[in-house]
């Protein structure tokens, strides 16, 4: 015990004497990307929809929500050096969710919370844990959820070495692919690796894919186009808090029918809106998710009398609880809400995904 | 239904064409205070210590944290405009929790999330909640945690009526009162709602009152006589994030006999320090953590052997989960943090109250 005090002592003095030394990103897998190419790397969109995808989407596909970084390391801390595209601030989420960084480190096989990068502006450095026995250790850094990183190095001791994974976790093959709205972008989350996509990322140990954007899940069939690029394990079509009545009636068949057509087999699950906890007192808006949940319904037994035996719906009745705390505004999850939604979702998933 | 449907449209229609006219929130009740010999209304601490306690301590003081308005409506919406001292930002914590509103509403017995007030600076104006159906509602207003409010006007449809509470909900006889940290004064709750004094405050029904300062739980002495001077039904000292060992065995006893004069025979729950999410890795703090928790046991059971049989002892094993995900940056809770801290309180203040 006195010789392990007397370790750990020398190890905090030769640490707190080291210097850290920075190392561009760029050289470390990308989880989260629907596609390598785009027009920098820690956006979510292919370039090729630049000047086709309505504005608002396409200035959303550029932040960063659901990309995480993996690296191996056997620093005693770990620091990050970051750039953020449009210095983004809202009054219900915190800058550390909408423009910092989120350390997990891999321990017997779970990834465990290390340590958050709280932001500073649109450039920003942090240490987001320090004072760690120098053991090689798996880390996985998420990215901003409501900005864009446009550039990112990580810190480490200048003579601690920083590498390749050494293992293939959360496993990239076959990611599961999320299409919805702000709170699947992640709002509002405390810290980027609260968002349930990211959450799942860990449970599941499978690599997730966040195409949520903000107030813009209006059923774009570009999009369609973009989830059905991927070789998913299983899709979850989470868009009903965005889009209207009319532009379901529109375009939610057709939507999953590009995704179907280069996916035969593959599960898709329709999630419902949301039971708001606001809307107990708001009979605008219970009115507006009732009419939005029959529509979804009606659509999703039309495609189910077609034939199609791989699609699910799950109930929003019970996926943020039932003491109307998990939201911020009535609206947007909290942590809470986020870990009740994930909670939901990962039997469901688990059971699917091969 | 067709007839119910058509009067809730016509009630929608009504309000939208309303005017919301605003009255001063001092005419209504306020819990949280500890005194009624404030400054202003909306702080925390006796104008007596303006010139002796410290300043940083005084300061936090007139921080709204806990602080609650009740009052009655029938209003089809409620709105707010308030004012805040500092116009205060951190990079961890939502502007909501910061200095926003936070409104529930009596149902069944029971308090119900109906809105958040999110705040656009210093000046602020939010309708909390719309739409609603006419019915008198007994509501209560939890104020902005982390800085000041200066003044309040709580708005209601113009012909609606406002007025005092009808029911005595929360509990305002023996209130409980918890002495803390930063985490006490609800860093980092996304609302102020959130705060776990505040979720006790509505599970039990009874007026709670935070004596939470950021950074400055230090056990100085003149805030055991602010305690001291309440008629509490269970005090809880929460001190130990802040309090260093030195402090501890200088004035942990001294302060706790100052509030045990005045009430010997009241609970008083001493609080280990949490085991913070980030102490997995960083071993400096993991150890810091546990020799306070050595020290604050060593007091305890000094003060059981003197015979004192009404004090008691929460291990902070189980206080925010095992699953390292309950706090923002390793430290400060979440909602996820300071729901799970509520649930281990509730029994054990329950079962102590009268």
């Amino acid at each position: 015990m006195r010789t392990r005090l007397f370790i750990v002592g020398l190890l905090l003095t030769m640490s707190a004497n080291s210097q850290i030394l920075y190392h561009d990103a760029s050289a470390f897998p990308l989880l989260g990307k629907a596609t390598d190419a785009t027009l920098t790397r820690y956006e979510r969109l292919p370039d090729s929809l630049e000047h086709i995808s309505r504005k608002p989407l396409w200035d959303l596909g550029r932040n960063s929500a659901g990309l995480a970084l993996r690296f191996r390391s056997n620093s005693t801390c770990i620091a990050a050096k970051w750039e953020v595209r449009n210095n983004m601030s809202m009054n219900h989420m915190t800058p550390t969710g909408i423009k910092g960084l989120d350390l997990y480190c891999l321990q017997d096989g779970k990834w465990v919370f290390a340590g958050s990068g709280r932001p500073q502006g649109k450039t920003n450095e942090a240490t987001m844990v320090k004072n760690m026995v120098p053991e090689e250790r798996e880390y996985l850094l998420y990215l901003s959820l409501y900005d864009g990183v446009t550039s990112l190095a990580i810190g480490v001791d200048s003579l601690s070495m920083i590498e390749q994974p050494a293992v293939d976790l959360p496993v990239r093959k076959k990611p599961v692919v999320f299409y919805g709205t702000s709170i699947l972008q992640g709002g509002c989350a405390s810290r980027p690796g609260m968002a349930h996509t990211n959450i799942l990322e860990r449970w599941l140990n499978r690599e997730c894919i966040n195409l949520g954007f903000s107030g813009n899940a209006l059923l774009d069939l570009e999009i369609a186009e973009v989830l059905a690029s991927v070789d998913a394990s299983m899709f979850i079509l989470d868009f009903l808090p965005n889009a209207t009545v009319e532009q379901m009636k529109e375009r939610a068949e057709k939507f999953y029918s590009i995704v179907r057509a280069k996916h035969p087999d593959t599960p898709i699950l329709f999630v419902e809106d949301p039971i708001f906890p606001h809307s107990r007192f708001d009979k605008k808006v219970a009115q507006e998710v009732k009419h939005k949940n029959e529509t979804i319904a009606a659509i999703f037994q039309s495609l189910k009398k077609q034939g199609d035996k791989n699609i699910y719906f799950l109930s929003s009745k019970d996926i943020i609880g039932h003491d109307g705390e998990a939201t911020v505004d009535g609206v947007h999850f909290t942590d809470l809400g986020f870990m009740r939604y994930a909670e939901i979702l990962y039997p469901l998933i688990k059971k699917h995904i091969r």
